[in-house]
């Protein structure tokens, strides 16, 4: 493994990981008023084409860090519609 | 270019924006409680490490998305810091 491949797997666990403390805060408190309705579409749709964009290069960190990141989005982005009462932005 | 670029440039342009919408809707409301700070510190730690990465490999899409969102995430958790009161997750 090359230091470029340890920096991408450092990258892909910290952005990947970063997403459980929100999901489990957005679960726990149902709290979604702060929580942005385009952001969530549009990162998880981001995130869908990170992962055909991993998988065209073989890029493993990148898919790998993306499936997970994507499951995670669109648990968050469907506690948003299911939470949330007033539309935000 | 190559097809895996317009993807890459895609997903890139896709997660990179989607963070213009929240951070607009905090800045507007200063509605920080169901932002994760768990979140918002190892996010922006390991979007910093996919720069890194990007750099690297020279990856362009991963470097200029990911240098922009960088900016995105810190306003975010800077808000989340000043604009918070009690402690979430």
């Amino acid at each position: 493994m090359q230091a470029g491949d340890l920096i991408g797997f450092g990258a892909a666990f910290l952005t990947t990981a970063s997403f459980v403390p929100q999901a489990w805060l957005t679960f726990r408190t149902r709290d979604v008023s702060g929580i942005s309705l385009g952001m969530y579409s549009a990162f998880t749709l981001g995130v869908a084409l990170w992962l055909l964009y991993g998988l065209s290069l073989g890029a493993w960190p990148v898919v790998v860090a993306n499936a997970i990141t994507l499951a995670l989005a669109v648990s968050i982005l469907v506690m948003k519609l299911r939470f949330g009462r007033a539309p935000s932005a």
